[in-house]
């Protein structure tokens, strides 16, 4: 035990130095949904929130849409992308098993050799990453980190089903973390509740289409696969929405309230609240719980973009900054939550 | 600019306490190989070094071997599952989009509502999670991290190609990180190139089997699918194994000497060096170019596992620690590196 390790030394603080933002390219109306389902846009808007929401067209890919928010983020951090110390890309929508999604994406922005890698924790991911980033920066670990938070949700969803499809959306979040002298993200409030890992999630095992497929190669006459072609065969989202719902209306407004208290500030500090853009109705019941000021600007994204899971808490702050750039530099409220069930908040100084 | 944000105070070090182990039920041997494929026991043995491998039988799940890994890591670390601040799964082979193993593996070993999440690395993922967990602990993010390694390969291969199925196992590796008064971890050497992501990876995308698997859902006679069987429709592992090999042996030995620079120490200090299990010759490389001394106890778990990815590193120092229990409070290097194409390299503490 007489040889000593070195380690890095700490930063006082982590911050958001830059924020990036990329849609997708085309419009889905809540007529073109009444098509898939039976339902109507004055149900749609009343229920959700949601106008619209963008999609990716099959041009435009889920690397296609990070890449297009990081660099924006790199761009207005004034940083070069070979100064990253780390590429996180938070998806659950990239469509090879391996290799990551972060490893493309380092290459495309000339991030290279930066450490990079993809985390899977759904709605929650931007706010994990976040969690992370601060930890990589605070620790010494790295002095700049790339956090995106990317889904081309269109793929995993089948519009003809009611309970989560016609509310998702296709973009990419991103922002860039450095060191800074004071903190300018606060503890993490984070955690998971595995118990409730059916209540949003696929329908069935990627191992199912896989039996089905090995079958069918082994069946050129394709009998084994018509036999199963009257189910879904590829995997898609759903949710037990009522069980999400209360859990998010009753759960997470407590998470936020204790992000603000691990912060040391109260509602009458902040600037802005942007949660996770999952149904307008579920942030507003959230701004209720809070008692937040009206003087508090609230991200509510969600009317066009609809709900784009890991980016889109930095999609509704691209915005918020875009329409109010006197926020710019205020402290925001921060709450990401979903299939898990897994949830995370901060407090973070807006860039 | 006047209210400041808290911040949790750093933690001076993490170190490992406790390691775990879980491998696959099947022992596939190399006379099984080569039913498969045009081989011989002989040249496995000479070209890769391994003897047999052991997979999972189809009742044994990526979460069961994940969850006999983490249940001995926290039991050796003697800590309680409820006292773990994060669950980090690294995986590329579970089976489902989202939610992810973590939040399901949290659930089942009684860590709820630790935050839990997976990460996609590769080969690289079990030294990125000691790298991420090391900075949740230094940081005070975080007291006690589970970092789990745990791959199912055998359901991403196919058995009748030859640049990389023979090669591959399936298991876990776990272990527990804790605060620590001096650093148990040393400073990571981590990175990518991306530009050799085509290098290591799948077959197609899975987009590609999406698109079949849609249009079999509207083609009840299955004429859209016969028409595909003759390509091999799901996604399975490929390399380019000389790439590869020439990577591994030249740069890998590089970021191995600089994971000691950095650590402050040089091979005479080491107890052990535990490279990802990738091939025996590369293993044998590395151990001359690193002019490691001959005290150095070298893991070579490989010979009965095969390359189980991110649960080979936490697997081999498993298995010398049961052979050499004497080796408990030294140093190890340990270096992962693959798909990506990433690496990652730290010295720990043993356990």
């Amino acid at each position: 035990m007489s040889v000593t390790l070195n380690q890095k030394p700490a930063n006082a603080g982590s911050r958001i130095l830059g924020l990036g933002a990329a849609r997708g390219d085309v419009v889905v109306t809540n007529e073109d949904v009444c098509e898939w389902i039976d339902s109507s846009d004055e149900w749609i808007r009343q229920r959700t929130g949601i106008i619209t929401r963008r999609r990716a067209s099959a041009e435009l890919s889920l690397l296609d849409l990070a890449e297009g928010a990081a660099r924006e983020a790199i761009e207005r951090a004034g940083i070069e992308p070979g100064q990253l110390g780390a590429v996180i890309v938070s998806t659950v929508t990239f469509p090879y098993a391996t290799p990551s999604a972060a490893a493309a994406l380092a290459d495309r922005i000339g991030a290279t050799p930066a450490p990079a890698f993809d985390i899977s924790a759904a709605c929650a991911g931007y706010c994990y990453g976040i969690a992370q980033g601060d930890a990589l920066v605070r620790s010494g670990t790295a002095d700049y980190v790339l956090v995106v938070g990317a889904e081309k949700l269109s793929d995993v969803i089948d519009n003809h089903e009611r309970t989560i499809s016609f509310l998702l959306g296709d973009g990419a979040g991103a922002v860039v973390l450095g060191p800074s002298e004071t903190p300018g993200v606060s503890p993490s409030v984070w955690g998971s509740d595995g118990s409730k890992w059916d209540t949003i999630g696929m329908t069935h095992s990627m191992l199912d289409l896989r039996d089905i497929a090995v079958a069918a190669e082994d069946d050129p006459e394709g009998t084994a696969l018509v036999a199963e072609t009257e189910a879904k065969l590829w995997p898609t989202l759903r949710q037990d929405g009522q069980t999400v719902f209360r859990w998010a209306v009753w759960s997470m407004a407590k998470v936020a309230k204790q992000a603000l208290d691990e912060a040391g500030i109260t509602s009458e500090d902040l600037a802005a609240f942007i949660p996770h853009q999952a149904n307008m109705r579920i942030i507003d019941e959230m701004v209720k719980q809070l008692k937040l000021p009206e003087t508090v600007a609230v991200g509510r994204d969600i009317a066009d973009m609809g709900n784009t899971s890991a980016a889109s808490i930095p999609l509704a702050m691209h915005r918020l900054l875009e329409e109010q750039p006197e926020l710019s530099g205020g402290l925001a409220l921060q709450i990401g939550f979903g299939a898990g069930l897994v949830f995370g908040a901060q407090v973070v100084r807006l860039p």
